[in-house]
């Protein structure tokens, strides 16, 4: 068993959590840098970093003397630091944990803190010490889906799998899950060239389907994209390890068939009416615009915009 | 400390995993439900649920003596057994472990486990064993947020606020976060109210925006998206610690103000668009539809579609 640290020793390892700047950690007031201010004399030394809703944010891969403190005496400094944090008004604590000092997790539980989420090497624990039910934002509740309804407008195919392993085999368009950071379009390129070895781009997003408690995202909810993609390569080299079947179609036959989901045999109905009657009547088209707060840019997606309306050319 | 389970005993333990039927367990075949056979005599005897992917899941939860069971002790055990399902050709590991045994995730970590996804009072770990980089599906990667556009074609009004705590202050539309299986319209209409006061109803979708890697998203990525609704109630008295101010704006002036976002400017021109050409041009409606293997229903977001192409009467 590791040695049991002293509690002065505790209070020392705990003090230098706080960033080198000793002088400003002591005015007794919060810095420019949001760092909390320091507890009178004889409270915990414990140190996070205040955030802009009240909470205190501590993060543990910052205490590298935690290595030598034990689960025990580690549950009772995050006492003592939480009832002084909870006497200032503070509103949550957030306890950033790396995966390799996970003993201090279930002490962190028997004090009322609970998981808001982990992925890889480091786990995320809140305690609400607010009024009422915890206002704390939750973590990403959806996982999105995307498929790509590849349609070729010279002979009115469309691009149509059967999975592998499916008790029923109906047709459906190529897709799977995004990866991390990729867009809508792409996501749909991707996974039709990887299950149909079809080359394509993307053109418009045509529906969106949302579903909740989803076995397969893991209870989390499911959003699920159909975009419209144009072929600019024709020859079906499909993966055996997904598919059973791939074809190109015509668009009427899979309108119709019976041998299909309500979701595939609705926006190949969808296709159809934009075939015949303007793909501007179904499509979303995207455009790429500015986060107003970060460097960041986003993708926007809806029904386009004609150029005076855009411009407010003309319009009074 | 803990009193240290000796291998026997660790053996046992793991034995009580699997369900308690011992004679199909021990068929030396994977079982209806889905259970991994028994190992050869001598090896380990950790039991877990076989996956249709090939994947074993182990539930800490379910191993009661685990209690007794120190972490040098369950990290050795667990070493052997990802050493026998490895040589029986199991593709991934994953382990489901209760928050007050967390001292179990760091010997999982050592052996090279990681955190697949957390929530509340568990957490879930993997181990890749097939070939290549892993083939597991991710966790939930989106957040999902919902503004409503509460439009009043009566009076040609929109409602507007302006958030308390921003640097700059620009007029928006009500929203936020959707709640754990909350639809996309329902998260509109409460955020709306919970905002501002005015009671209205779901009309349609509008627009969605897709940006990564968002710090208020905890790093993962966000969909926002855009509905319009009609309210019937007019009365603002609006949150006073979220918003600033809150106003019914004329959509004319709304559509040319410069101060407001890209993505609020842009809606209000399509909003113009659709109240002067019809609304038809711009709603996504919605359906509930049901869904193919389980008994749940989803909804469905795209451009309203002409009977006679949803039932394909006439067409052929």
């Amino acid at each position: 068993m590791r040695p049991l640290l002293s509690w002065g020793t505790w209070r020392a390892v705990l003090a230098r959590a706080g960033r080198p700047r000793p002088s400003a950690d002591y005015l007794g007031v919060l810095d420019a840098q949001g760092y909390a201010r320091n507890p009178p004399v004889g409270a915990c030394e414990l140190q996070g970093e205040l955030d802009r809703f009240g909470g205190i944010s501590v993060r543990l891969a910052r205490l590298e003397a935690l290595d030598r403190l034990d689960a025990t005496a580690f549950k009772k400094g995050l006492q003592v630091a939480v009832q002084q944090w909870q006497s200032e008004g503070r509103t949550a604590v957030w306890l950033h944990i790396p995966i390799l000092q996970s003993r201090f997790i279930a002490p962190a539980a028997s004090l009322g803190f609970r998981f808001h989420h982990a992925e890889l090497d480091s786990s995320t624990l809140t305690l609400w010490l607010g009024e009422g039910p915890s206002r704390l934002p939750g973590y990403a509740s959806h996982q999105v889906g995307v498929a790509g309804a590849v349609f070729d407008e010279g002979t009115r195919k469309i691009l149509v799998v059967q999975d592998r392993n499916k008790l029923k085999n109906m047709w459906k368009f190529p897709g799977g899950l995004s990866e991390p950071g990729e867009d809508i379009g792409d996501t749909a390129v991707r996974e039709v060239f990887e299950e149909t070895g079809i080359k394509s781009e993307f053109r418009s997003l045509l529906s969106i389907r949302q579903q909740h408690t989803n076995p397969g995202a893991f209870g989390k909810s499911d959003m699920y994209i159909i975009c419209r993609l144009k072929p600019y390569s024709f020859t079906i080299n499909f993966c055996q390890h997904e598919c059973l079947r791939c074809e190109w179609m015509d668009l009427n036959d899979l309108a119709k068939t019976e041998n299909t989901t309500p979701i595939t045999s609705r926006v190949a109905r969808l296709l159809l009416y934009g075939y015949r009657e303007g793909f501007d009547k179904i499509d979303l088209t995207v455009e790429e615009l500015p986060a107003v707060h970060t460097r960041l840019f986003y993708k926007l997606y809806h029904k386009e915009l004609p150029e005076n309306y855009k411009t407010m050319t003309g319009i009074d």
